[in-house]
């Protein structure tokens, strides 16, 4: 090469505007005029993982790996399939140094044709381009280059938390929060006269209703501490969860999560549940008895829920941290976390029979074993009026799952009983490129609907601003 | 509003031509093409709920919400899922009055967005359109007014049940009855010279073998006595279910059809079924022995079907009655009957291994699991000569479940060894829209395969009208 | 008809460039472009069960019949669902006479219309017309001259087995093989200096493993026979089978291959494992002990493939010879293998956390249970290195489901997770037909993927040429 000769041109990262809608031109057209009515709608994320701190502290976020890479688990796991040590992404560590953090950028880049055909690509795509201006798709040349190009926005004013916040237009942001949480951070952003956005905790109890886990004990220890109550026996401990739950409540929660290893909602004559909490608290209980206790306090769970109104979101079916060696590197939440079958039909029968039509009731259904969306859940959510579908979830939120969700479930439960869309992530910079990908889709869905004549162009419009806007703040009480 | 003022329009209700067509333009005018040589070919309708006594009194229908609402649990588990409670529908009630009806009308039309979307929808858009020349859509502005037109028609003779039959050019219609009816209603239509389509019953021999549900003995007993036989011991409840079967194949039956929680068809000795059968006779039977005893009762029932010809049609894996305060109030079928995994493999080996190369038995196999189709169905059928694949049935009666059963199945068994269109409903003048939609979605299908080149158009119009005609009066054997 | 009555012009077969394309018109400009980018590569295939001594005889193929017909089950099994009994077909008996290998014939081509719709006769059109010249869609009229046809080029030297491997461009051909196979085919096609391509065993112990299966002692003492070792004892077996791995890797294997009823891969302690297996010699084990055995050792044959480098392949969940008259009449691999449900998620636990990230194990993971796709197999394969996504295989090698797969297992896992396309038949001349049915339905999904602006066209073109090419030799290490 001499100097004379042009540099190697990248390949250019472009967003094209009529990406993800169906190729056939008389519903691509119909798919782009729908989505124009939703494109610039604020977002509502009634579920996710983003750490409200970042937004008290607001604080420029310290380099482009620790915010893209580092902690999204989503990108981080393919990499280590496609032969990349977990190390060197610097999972489960702290803050990196500069030279690891672009080393593992590096390798991001290199290995950008891994991500082909995935969301992961899609989502990378929107927000290289659509937030930090890149043009350019990545590679092992350009790597460097564009690491400064993001590093150089990230110390603007403009890409700090709050300002981003703002400028994806997030009107509601739900965390996820343990119990025990003083919710210190949603106190001071709510008393935050400058700070417009409504964020929310949302009450995950998950560890409090396992007495057979490790730590189970001082974790309720911790939770009657919190709540300044005594959980010596069955009954305070279920007054303990009853006044976080309204601590929450008072502090803006909308919503419980769930997510055990199934959600059987058995219930226990009280004298049987007080039994095995006394045992559990003696640590002396067996695993079975801690699950039949765990699945009597999910009906425990919709019985609160019918009293304090908090939306109750349940996601079963995921074998957690399936390889031991990267759990005791890595940590839990690491990209080998894989599903498994899930039953819903049965398991929670006990908790419909009881609560399934109590007006408080809001039970979102959510699954990553996709087979059980028509035959379960979709006819669930359509008899009961308590029982809404959640979206595509973890694994299934790509296009090619959505789609066959919003075919499958609206025939059968219809467009009304959807959640909307929930985005589920830790990368806070992916919400607005995974909400646009829902509307797009969504309008997509429906345009196809009217191609075929199976609905009117203004009833489309009207569902898909629903999907938006209207059924997430309805199935979530915000 | 002044009175110079227009009127509100009414959104337009339109039935237009090419609709559930593929929206590809050449796929779609192959469709139109195919669909063309079947729109106005006879129907044939060999499993579904009419009541056959409507054809024989043949008065005119009610009102609008007892002929298209109130007994459709299609319709009213979804106006329930958005909040309606059953009574306000009339579910479970005989005639209504005409207040409780329109306003049960009202509701339904002030509701119409729940059905975007949904089969219901495409049903009710053919039946208010296509029957009843309705065409404004539904809302609750116009609900009184639509009321009153379907009203006016329904008083007419022409949409009278016998009238609309042959307006719906219904060839045959099959009803589900009671092993113990006395089919008058069956013979009354048969000798009827001014009748002329074909009315036959269906062997439905469920709650008879089951020993464990309550009312088995005096079902026997009553059965004993339709056939006035002797059912004291087994070999006398054996001749008793052969001799009703030979009664209604005397009265035009042709098919037995099995609904069951599973389909499992392991034997018993002799010996040990009547010792079961004498338990249960003296009311002394456990839920274990039942169920031993009906999955042996199902390979028997095979056994009678190649000595005497009914087609065996089964359909198993619903939890029927899922919310029990609904099942007290409502009763059966009042749409919350949830579907479960199934197991056809295993569970059909032992019937199979007798009988599956009989040349009497047709075995029609249909599933509200749809991950059995390609997994299990689809390849039984493969390969035994005496094992149908029944059509997308229920829940999977809809464009989307319809078009995945088309290409998964077709793929794996051929196009000859579905049992086409099951319209099973009890909405009486669903039954020709049901039929137009199966068959504008097959044509949609062969056409795909003419216009992607793996079928020539001459073999997809051939394909298509075995699937409309020659394939269930084959299958059925009529 | 008088004599100058033109003879009834049978139906033309003809193979349309653009078959199998997406219909949508730029999809399919895009889809085509990239087709011919790969149309004429060579052909990998890893794994497959032809004979390798019909290659080293080379001598011609005797008939159509036992060509194309007799010995594949994806065609007998339709015929026989379609009411021919298999004794017509010839299945199971060794070199037909003329006068029944014409009749077979003609019952094919009789039945021409069962196979609408499905891969058997996308491929059958593919051999008739691509390698035999024939011009007319086959049918009970012209079978016999289809016959004479197709035999007289039988007759001639460019179809001679050889030859026609190298017209079908098969760069790679892997056989599947008993462990106690001297493989003197192998070697003396290696051997021969006039043969070009490579075709290599593949080491397939299932019997070996299941000592409760009839003939398992004897088996055993053949290998160990075959490996001049003494397997006596447990430690004596397991050096018998590294033995005859180490011989069937010195003759080219690349990989074994492992179908059992489940892929649970429980360890058992070595002194566990020696007692079952010294009981087992003894002919006194029981169907527990031998399942427990037998899944201990699909873990030690991860071990010997982490020693010894040979790919792991996996297929689980088929019921196998469902039909025992079938079975007794005419022998295994006769159409009756039937799906069941299966697992991968916690089956594969215990061997993925030994060995899940040993740089020399390359475990590809197939199913005949669709589901498992998208909830275990792309998950596991997009977290665990060692980890890949077999193609799909047998009743899921179709369009159908192979379009499914692609757009669910890319969106979890991404492209270069997958094993590249597995041909896995019996029947030689389909080869070619398989893998270009492949090479178009990868190119019309990668066009799909560029019509939504998922993928950038050069992008598009890259992975399909990875997909045809570089990930089989890859994944397969060839």
């Amino acid at each position: 090469m001499t100097v004379t000769d042009p540099l190697p041109r990248a390949a250019p990262l472009t967003l094209h505007d009529d990406r993800l809608f169906p190729a056939e031109s008389r519903t691509r057209d119909i798919a782009r005029e729908l989505y124009e009515t939703v494109r610039n709608l604020p977002i509502i994320s009634p579920h996710g993982h983003v750490d409200p701190t970042m937004l008290l502290s607001d604080e420029a976020f310290a380099d482009p790996t620790s915010l893209l890479l580092q902690p999204d688990h989503y990108v981080t796991r393919m990499l280590h399939a496609n032969g990349t040590p977990l190390t060197e992404l610097g999972v489960g560590e702290g803050p990196l140094p500069e030279a690891k953090a672009r080393k593992a950028w590096r390798t991001l880049c290199a290995n950008w044709a891994v991500f082909r055909g995935t969301p992961v690509r899609y989502w990378f795509d929107s927000e290289l381009g659509g937030i930090f201006g890149v043009t350019e798709r990545p590679s092992a040349e350009n790597a460097d280059r564009l690491y400064d190009q993001v590093a150089e926005r990230l110390a603007e004013p403009e890409f700090r938390p709050r300002a981003l916040l703002a400028h994806f237009r997030i009107d509601v942001l739900a965390t996820t929060d343990d119990p025990s949480d003083d919710l210190s951070a949603h106190r001071a952003l709510a008393a935050d006269p400058t700070f417009g956005a409504r964020v929310v905790p949302t009450f995950r109890p998950d560890r409090y209703l396992e007495p057979f886990e490790d730590g189970w004990n001082a974790a309720v220890d911790r939770l009657a501490a919190a709540a300044d109550m005594d959980a010596g026996d069955y009954n305070g401990y279920l007054r303990t969860l009853e006044a976080r739950r309204r601590f929450f409540i008072a502090n803006g929660a909308v919503s419980a999560d769930h997510s055990h290893d199934d959600v059987i909602t058995t219930g226990l004559e009280p004298e049987e549940a007080a039994r095995i909490y006394r045992a559990a608290r003696a640590g002396d209980v067996t695993a079975a008895q801690a699950t039949a206790f765990r699945r009597h306090m999910l009906s425990e769970m919709a019985r609160m829920s019918c009293d304090d109104g908090l939306v109750m979101t349940v996601h079963p079916g995921v074998l957690r941290n399936h390889h031991p060696a990267t759990m005791a590197g890595f940590g839990s939440d690491t990209g080998h976390d894989i599903p498994v079958a899930t039953e819903y039909t049965r398991a929670l029968q006990p908790l419909l029979t009881r609560y399934g039509t109590h007006p408080n009731l809001h039970l979102v259904l959510f699954t990553v074993d996709a087979d059980t969306f028509s035959r379960e859940i979709a006819p669930l959510a359509g008899f009961y009026p308590s029982v809404y579908v959640g979206a595509p979830w973890w694994f299934l939120d790509n296009p090619a799952e959505i789609r066959t969700f919003q075919r499958s479930v609206s025939e059968i439960a219809g467009l009304s009983r959807l959640s909307g869309f929930i985005d589920d992530t830790r990368a806070f910079c992916s919400i607005p490129a995974r909400h646009d990908m829902s509307r797009r889709l969504d309008a997509g869905f429906l345009a196809e609907l009217v191609a075929e004549h199976r609905l009117d162009l203004d009833e489309a419009m009207d569902g898909l601003s629903r999907l938006v806007t209207d059924q997430p703040r309805a199935v979530f009480k915000l």
